[in-house]
């Protein structure tokens, strides 16, 4: 077997010649364009403190449950995953992937990585059991160097905005640090994600809200505060660069309580003594206040719907969250958004972008949703549907529907702070792909496309996230 | 930007020379066959008073949902839809429609007005702020020309049979009118559309009812009487050249009631008595009723399952129904149809066409229940999902189930009066394309795929329709 | 028309000739190599008899409700499906079918069924009316020479192990007799099927049950001993060759009950006093007690799911069981498997292949469950789904996430024996053009995409069913 990781310079444009052409043109307006990342979960700590990567498996598999998901997948457990473990453990970690570089074959994270290691590391050849110590040690010099260090590549990755993830409560010390440093000049945003507040079947949600209520100075666990210290944080994350809040979502499922009833609901289920519909409700209604709040103040809502956390029980119990088995479920927007949208949908202020793993929504629910209601954006493919053919039958799903200008702009949502200029990247060259198409089959005129990729990353994610 | 409009003659033909070349031969066999128009939203007073369209906007934005919904999107709210408004009020929606084209690039919709600015008005730029008086003033002065009055366009399209959507209380005057004026001899036929009757949950039921047995000179609201009212009526539509009954639902429950149970739902229904389950079940019963009629009476069933009617209660109150907010919802037909099919599905005199929004039911519902069932035809890609790549969707979704030739023929479903020859060419481009490909890998013999393309334009919807 | 019905050597290969050359380099790698079919329903009788088939009609009709369907969705009704009738009647059937040749036109029977009358019987013309009889009596004329018959045809077929689909009762006296006749050395594996068994709403449960146990020499119907009878005939058919237990159900829902709980169930069940709820919990249950089986006794455990059988209660009532009417329904897999997958999901010893009609699930719950559990495969489409197209689809859907080592491998899932190698090489040629166009598209080296095509059907499906 050939072992080449060569990048072609054409890849994931179509075979038809003609086709390809018109591709790579697009491609080249906006191959250089800085980075919007708008939404994401890279830690900002990491460019706070500035220090090297630990090492390659660090790098490429801890950080990155889509790859150690699929080594689990190949019967290889979890047990590999040691953060922090020691140089033997990372590189037998390392060496199981470079092993299993087949079972990656024609998978999103398999072409990142691939990007990753030309791209960054020199790397000309595939991974395998052979040369899994070398590769280890060329990366490992690499990450010693001071152009690795996260700034220098937020530099050199010519990022724009990050965005990160953070809870509500967070005094982000991080953020302000980053800021107040007159030696780092990036935008790192925070973004408000208050999930486990606004849902009381989450575990814990009794001592969720007292720590909210605490982290905005308030006492007494009542709806009134409670909505009141949700209003506080959300103005200091404001305060603080936040654009956006979060919210991800088992269904999104909204309700509009009166002000009473919400009330009650809440204190009852302080107590425990909320019923399954009526506990539904409440989150439900939540999602409506959020929109309210987000019509107030501004800040873009983003719902990621429909994903079951934590499918395993038993690798809940012996990992923790967040391991790779956060799974897709069936979602549906139309009528379970009814509620949000009668009370918010028409208000200009309010952004509302929509991302979901059930394909089936992309033309039935997503796509006439936001081509009649102002207030509604197309969330791009996401997590396991950000890649090339999930992408083309994305923009196939909704561009005939909604056009190209009620989506949301690329959004890489990674934790693999290195895989981000590969992400957008294939998205470039993918949107390309799709607008070659259909300039070659005569429904778009080329001025038309080349204003339409330079949109795709510069004022339709800026003015869908109000950048 | 170059601002070209010219239509290119390969347009929706695939990029690959051999393919586009198949693909251009299979087309020019059908692209001047004449239209067949079995389902539709034209409003046959404009065929009898044949007076000239008022101006662009009324003609391009007014009429067209499509195209009003996505200026709502943009944020342009819905007052400059203001039907039968001064010359400077069209004006005004018309520069807004020229000057967001973007917003429209990619869509059926924006497809649809270039084909008829390029075919229709001689336009061969791009609509922009900077030509948008202009344009308007060229299409404004070819609407006074006699050629492109309703009826000489009739004849220019090449219309064989157009069916209009009428109440059943409708005394179909304009239909007699058109079938009694010697200087027309287009055939106009009118559709049966009783939805409002059929479901005691729809707004006013009771008085609909009232209407209705009033429309067949009957008296007491029994549930017999109802159902003779109903027959009545459709004799009234056949008499009158009807060939169609069309039922809008928003999930195609069915159900298949005893007499005297279905009778006491009526009665209780009558006075707002029937609880939430029994209504369901009436208004499927009456779907089942409906298609023992149409195993009588002959009238094809069309269904349109999957609708949620006026999602904006804010919009319905400001501007009424049919103003862009009705939206998909999931559908499933396997389970729901059962009851109906039970009882009439090997009936050979049933036609019974399924519509869908839903993409997930093409293969998994329609073509196999098509594929089984005599009576059951599988309906084209309708209203957001009536587009290229959404057909070329459907027919890979359907075909290697189903075949060619138990689909129901092509559908424009308009309001949009100039948008037919395009909305029909878009659909023998992309057939054409379709079968193209299965010829170029090998999986139709070429004369094969000219018989298909043929059929699909003459003897399918011609066998479909009874017509 | 032209009637050729020559074949293409490059056919399902893609149209650029870049990627067509690729795709066809792809295929010769897998061309011959032998046909692995870990799943179908031939009867094995056909190959302990080793008779001619008796004519035409009965080979390409009677056996194959995939086509048989089709002629009554056209209208012919199905008494022409005469198993065993007169020469007269196969004829009449067999003209039926070649007179309504373009009914299949494009469908995956038709496809079949021309690649079966090239390869095998030397017709080079497509079925008319005109040479219907013609045909007839060339391709009876071959069914007379010895190497038509069933081993000869094994043999020629180059098939290396072929799974039959048996009852647990069944004693499998084809099986062993194949086993021991020196003159047959194909393996021939029986495959345990218990749905009937295993549902206690199915129809005559408890008469099953009372079979079952009888079966594995047990006598008083308790749970305990209905498990056991399970584990008993689970073990016979291991003795035998078996390798897999086959699942079909309407719904994957599981469940996981107490022991006592479901003795309860269980008693209750026989005495015809389970509710609702609880009777699908049982259903569940067996299930996930299945999959217990299965990770102790090493049996592949194939679920087929989304199926309603016998959907026209009059053809079940006129024709039968598998009469071309079990149809397909909405399906999900990550909510309705947890119960099953806590339990057993991370056990290296289960082998849990998830088939699906609903292709909602492809990229929703297979994929994502698949590359997250070790013990989750991706069944590759299968009867409505089994052709190029859908093929197409299913890669694009799970290959992005799961990558192509969490998939199955080809099971043709037929009774129609001669179809056996038309089917194995469309998936043949279909996973040659998809891994062309990554190829082309610079997501795989060449090199990957020779061993990724030699896999899948060598290693993938050995690995997966144990073979």
């Amino acid at each position: 077997m050939k072992s080449s990781l060569q990048l072609d310079p054409n890849r994931l444009f179509p075979a038809d010649p003609k086709t390809r052409a018109v591709a790579a043109d697009l491609y080249d307006l906006v191959r250089d364009l800085p980075i919007i990342s708008p939404h994401g979960h890279v830690d900002p700590q990491l460019l706070v403190e500035n220090k090297p990567f630990a090492n390659p498996a660090e790098l490429f598999i801890y950080y990155d449950h889509y790859v150690f998901r699929l080594l689990n997948a190949q019967g290889f457990g979890l047990d590999f995953v040691k953060r922090g473990g020691t140089d033997a453990e990372a590189r037998a970690a390392w060496r199981l992937l470079c092993e299993n570089w087949n079972a990656l074959a024609g998978t999103a994270s398999g072409y990142w990585l691939a990007h990753e290691f030309a791209t960054l590391f020199d790397i000309d050849e595939l991974p395998s059991a052979a040369n899994a110590d070398r590769l280890y040690d060329q990366i490992a010099e690499y990450l010693t160097r001071p152009e690795f260090l996260p700034r220098a590549l937020f530099e050199r990755f010519n990022i724009a905005v990050l965005a990160t993830t953070d809870d509500p409560t967070d005094d982000l010390a991080a953020h302000r640090a980053l800021a107040a440093d007159p030696n780092f000049r990036g935008r790192v945003a925070p973004t408000f994600r208050p999930d486990r507040y606004l849902d009381p079947r989450a575990e814990g949600w009794a001592k969720s809200v007292a720590e909210l209520l605490a982290s905005a100075g308030l006492v007494d666990a009542t709806y009134e505060n409670f909505v009141d210290a949700l209003r506080i944080r959300r103005a200091y994350f404001i305060e603080n660069g936040a654009f956006s809040a979060d919210h991800g979502v088992l269904e999104p499922y909204t309700a509009d309580l009166a002000d009473d009833v919400a009330a009650d609901y809440f204190a009852r289920a302080l107590k425990g003594q909320l019923g399954a519909d009526e506990a539904r409700d409440l989150a439900g209604h939540f999602l409506t206040v959020s929109a309210g709040m987000s019509a107030e103040d501004g800040l873009v809502m983003t719902l990621h719907a429909g994903v079951i956390r934590n499918h395993s029980a038993e690798t809940k119990a012996n990992y923790g969250a967040d391991f790779g088995h956060d799974l897709p479920v069936q979602a549906e927007f139309t009528m379970n958004l009814r509620p949000l949208l009668a009370k918010h949908g028409l208000n200009p202020n309010l952004h509302l972008v929509l991302f979901c793993l059930d394909e089936a929504t992309w033309s039935r629910d997503l796509a006439p949703l936001a081509s009649f209601y102002p207030s509604v954006y197309i969330g791009v493919p996401w997590w396991f549907l950000d890649a090339p053919d999930a992408t083309a039958r994305f923009r196939a799903a909704t561009v005939e529907t909604a056009g190209f200008y009620r989506g949301s702009g690329f959004i890489d949502d990674t934790r693999a702070y290195l895989s981000i200029p590969a992400r957008h990247d294939m998205s470039r060259r993918a949107d390309s792909a799709f607008l070659a198409r259909l300039v070659v089959e005569g429904r778009l005129q080329l001025a038309q496309a080349e204003q339409i990729i330079v949109d795709l990353v510069t004022t339709i994610p800026s003015k869908t996230f109000k950048l």
